[in-house]
């Protein structure tokens, strides 16, 4: 991919993926739900006999959100349709108000006066600023002006409790538990979109019988590791991890327009991708293209680290085009509004950077409460000491006033808040070590344990919440990482960045990464923060996020198959099916990205010719491996071998006749 | 990189890392050996109160060879000096003699007047044929007649056995062993190279007193899984593992050029990287660079999976040039000298291919003998058969004959060649999966079973020997190779191709493999033979076998660094303490890849001050944690926490106090 940034990146994020179609399967208890997937069409096997079979299309988990549907035409100057609003409403216990005003503060600037000055500054040139959909407008008036303005918020009414662990704690099974449970089940269970009420069908071109069809059953082998993941998810089952707090469903009910996931490790693993523009570099335009660049790849959330100015109006741009949760560091801007002075932090400006941000549809709070002062001496001695942004500001508000941090003493506050708009909780860990010299210190596990008492407090104020995790681990301490967090936290979901399994490669940390990433998965960890190649370098330009995202999509899909996750292997069955049939194209497009894997194959084979022929780039056209199993095959079926087992369980003892006899009884078979 | 091929790659191979030099050490039971070592110069440390910390320089192991030392002025038709040559005649155990007649079938050719024809119409320009050192050479004849062409062949005298497993079990420390044991051990043992018997020192510049210094030793937490490391390695520790057969060293009498290496649980993690030509694609020129350029990043040893035309002196031109040891595959070339026709292969055929590849000094074969004719019919059942080029040629030549391989029943036949030259065995995994779908199964550990066998019948001809291992294996099933080839093959060493943890991702397989290959180096495999991202799609480029050898290295280390190896973590702590302290430079130059570290870094923040500056790039300027954590240091300082272990039990105390009283205690320290 040459898509590093700017308008070429732009129009590439809407072009579909080959041969795909966005289809949807509707609800059973809820008829109106229409759950979207991935339909990958795929070509018939041609056999060297001349048999032709037919291969069923595969449908894929799509993170993409409208933006991947052909037929939805919006754009980002009016956000996506809000998918959820009426679920919402329905339940009757939300209402409507005028949210708080907005203040120039909220950007980081002193006056709408310094705002308006200081954006008229900004470059208009295309190459530094990449525009929306060809427009080239060049002021954050634009933005402002926008319709997004007109939107009143949505709070819990006075006494009401608005989350989905509420939701699932009173047996209510909501819409959003039934659209994850067809979700989540993908393509393996029969009949998860029931053709007869399937209104998705007859609107959307779905293939109703189609949900179990092509089932390339290969038996799963081994176990898994801790989790416990029923063959068929049902929403019964969602409802029930939901309500134990082994999972969470973000989904502030100010950000309508998400479609319902769930993080928690009898599901698929999750993955987040990191945006954000900062003080030294980006733009809004770029950040909202970025954002709908990682879920065109798979990114399951997306988190608005944004630090500098704009903040405000950024995330509102995000939020509003997301169809994916949104999680955000609310003190990063709590930091801006005191002018970047960490000692001049209140209570009240952070408390009021939360309704801000919940009122706007964040749907996930990283908060670093678990950074008590007694921890923070433990860090000294560190080789990298503290290397989490929310963590260093913490400390040194506590240092400053030798006082237990705010997000600790008002835990309780923030619970009333989360609660009132159902934003869940990502306890952040502030005190994560840094390097590998640092791994499973006194200062990390002391801060673990501090974010299972704010997790169960959290829980009691019926809040949904997860456990960030580390962070640079040599992979011999990861697993201790996720027995400590299960039994300290309750088995509220992990959430980890990477880990990394070395420091020693800046520029390929994705990879360092993944591999721990794909390990802490297997243990249990239900959704992991990607890394890119520019951590610990810069910040990550179009590219870095789709090598992010590709590399955890690996890691996330590789812990899925060691957990022996239903909906999980079977596409690695079609896409092997494909690469032994030589049906080329559908390798391509069976794979988490068809434009790279189509592109280097056609490095070495350019021809199209070469993609049907029946024989693999590497071998060359006069001898291939896979070419070879073919007569392994006809001379197996010649000896009706693949057709009978028990025959089969004979070829083995006449194999052990033959070693005992040593002649050549095969030519008597 | 943006060096795919050509010329402007070619360039850069020699280009020396940033801030490198290359230093010897040399032997004390072998004063005149020389072992290499990469030193990276680093900055000193400014604190923020003005005092300067004198960082010592890091060595790190070298496998580029005289191309990586600025002093050595050869060129490639020249070949790289013979280091070895003088041991292996000091042991007078073998004899000169003129080896075969090369002859035109060799390179594939009915006759010479056909090879020299085919040749002749080769492309020119150097855009399709990168050329040497910038000559234009345009004929094979040029590289016929080089200097290779008047060496004469060695081989054990008759009744000698002149392998390493021969000399260990005699109770010999060869040089090879002791040129080891310091390599290995790097810079973690002070006195690795004596200063005194030092000559490494007087020639080359060293620094002998800095081979113990900037020791960051931060303890090791945790247990290895299965190695048993001491904290020195000795040249008698050499010497045993390789008499028990745990390790190898690769290293035929005929490749004099190789600096010695080991491939051992007990050792660091090695790489392989797969070079070769095929029918469809590549040159000579480009083979012998890219063998040049994988050694550069790290790999420890490059297999030639040429195919198709001029084998044999593409071969020859990747010997003579390389300084790591070379690995093949036989039947490849037998196969071409049949015309690609399996079932015409014979033993004798087979057998004057051996003698050829031995004679030029290939230092291990890959031999398919486990493929044995009771097995293949298991895999007619298989979702992707039989993926090993080599299993797929035996398998298609012993159903066509009806027999047992030529391989398995000319095993010791075989043996007796490789304990002449010294050639050690990697025992082929021709049955290996090629897919998720096909991991574990029984054609798999059948022949895994059997490379047990042939391994203790090679041992009893004193020929060393690593077995290949899968292959496609997801997570949880990795374990399970490592313990059934742990005890079928009786701890030989491992030599693993990935594995990769899934199927769906072509065009990243470099990754889905990281991820299986730094578990199973952890689990205890020696080697692990790099996957770029090419597989499965087609021939690798320059580029790709950089992406394949990094991607690689930080599998093995990880896995070093979870195996607890003394040699590994000194440099992770060495490049956290840069990145720490904000010494952009070092972090780059002490880092796998230097330039595409320092690359991403420029993308954000070009200017050069920002190399030296007090900030990050993800921060900015304003606002860094790390900077954060030194506030919290000079806090813990001016309590005298950081120099007095007791100082912190107490801070520890007074953190309960503090809590439980509710009170501000710390400002009372």
């Amino acid at each position: 991919m040459k898509t590093p940034n700017g308008s070429e990146a732009t129009k590439t994020t809407h072009k579909p993926l080959p041969n795909s179609r966005k289809v949807y399967i509707s609800g059973k208890i809820h008829p109106d739900i229409r759950v979207p997937f991935r339909e990958i069409t795929l070509a018939p096997t041609k056999s060297l006999n001349g048999e032709i079979e037919v291969n069923e299309p595969v449908r894929v988990y799509d993170t993409s959100g409208p933006w991947g549907d052909p037929d939805f035409h919006g754009d980002v100057s009016q956000g996506l349709p809000p998918l959820r609003v009426k679920w919402i409403r329905d339940r009757g216990d939300v209402e409507d108000y005028d949210g708080r005003v907005v203040r120039p503060i909220d950007d980081g600037w002193l006056s709408e006066a310094h705002a308006a000055h200081a954006n008229r500054k900004r470059p208009t040139s295309n190459a530094q600023r990449p525009t929306f959909n060809g427009s080239d407008d060049d002021s954050l008036f634009v933005i402002r002006a926008s319709s997004f303005a007109a939107r009143r918020s949505l709070r819990a009414k006075p006494g009401k409790v608005v989350t989905q662990l509420w939701y699932a704690r009173q047996g209510i099974i909501t819409p959003e538990m039934e659209f994850i449970a067809i979700r989540e089940n993908g393509r393996t269970v029969a009949g998860g979109g029931d053709p007869g009420s399937s209104n998705g069908s007859r609107e959307s071109g779905v293939n109703a019988a189609g949900y179990n069809r092509n089932d390339l059953s290969f038996a799963h082998r081994g176990e898994p590791f801790s989790a416990n993941i029923p063959r068929e998810i049902t929403p019964e089952f969602v409802r029930q991890e939901v309500a134990r707090g082994r999972a969470i469903i973000p989904a502030n009910i100010n950000h309508p327009e998400s479609e319902p996931m769930i993080i928690g490790r009898n599901f698929l693993v999750k993955i987040n991708a990191n945006i954000g523009n900062s003080a030294v570099a980006s733009s809004i335009e770029e950040e909202v293209e970025k954002m709908r660049w990682a879920t065109k790849w798979g990114a399951d959330t997306v988190m608005d680290l944004s630090t500098g100015k704009n903040i405000h109006v950024t995330r509102e741009w995000i939020i509003r085009n997301s169809p994916v949760p949104i999680g955000t560091v609310p003190i990063y801007q709590a930091l801006e509004k005191v002018g970047g002075r960490a000692e001049e932090l209140t209570w009240e400006i952070y408390r009021d950077t939360l309704v801000e941000q919940a009122e706007q549809g964040v749907d996930y709070f990283t908060v670093h409460a678990g950074v008590l002062l007694r921890y923070i001496p433990l860090t000294a001695r560190r080789a990298t000491g503290i290397v989490s942004r929310g963590g260093s500001i913490m400390a040194k508000w506590c240092l400053a006033h030798h006082q237990e941090s705010f997000l600790y003493t008002h835990w309780d506050d923030i619970c009333e808040i989360m609660a009132a708009y159902d934003v869940s909780f990502s306890i952040g860990d502030g005190l994560r070590p840094g390097s590998i010299a640092d791994a499973n210190d006194e200062a990390q596990f002391a801060e673990l344990y501090t974010q299972g008492e704010l997790t169960r407090r959290a829980w009691a104020h019926h809040v949904q919440v997860m456990n960030e995790g580390p962070g640079h681990i040599p992979m011999h301490m990861i697993k201790e990482n996720m027995e400590k967090q299960l039994e300290w936290c309750d088995e509220a979901p992990f959430y980890t960045l990477g880990p990394l399994t070395t420091d020693i490669a800046p520029g390929y940390d994705h990879i360092t990464s993944a591999i721990g990433a794909a390990m802490i998965g297997w243990y249990g960890t239900a959704m992991l923060c990607y890394v890119t190649p520019k951590e610990h370098l810069g910040l990550p330009n179009k590219k870095d996020v789709k090598d992010g995202v590709i590399a955890y999509k690996i890691a996330a899909h590789a812990a899925d198959l060691a957990k022996g996750h239903p909906g999980a292997q079977y596409r690695d069955n079609a896409i092997s099916k494909a690469r032994f049939e030589f049906r080329w194209e559908d390798q391509f497009n069976l794979s988490l990205d068809p434009e790279t894997a189509r592109e280097f194959h056609d490095e070495t084979l350019p021809a199209e010719g070469a993609k049907t022929a029946h024989f693999c780039s590497m071998c060359g056209p006069h001898f291939c491996s896979m070419r070879i199993t073919e007569d392994v095959r006809k001379y197996a079926a010649e000896h009706q071998l693949s057709e009978d087992e028990a025959l089969r369980a004979g070829m083995e003892q006449k194999a052990r006749e033959f070693t005992e006899a040593g002649s050549e009884i095969y030519a008597n078979l």
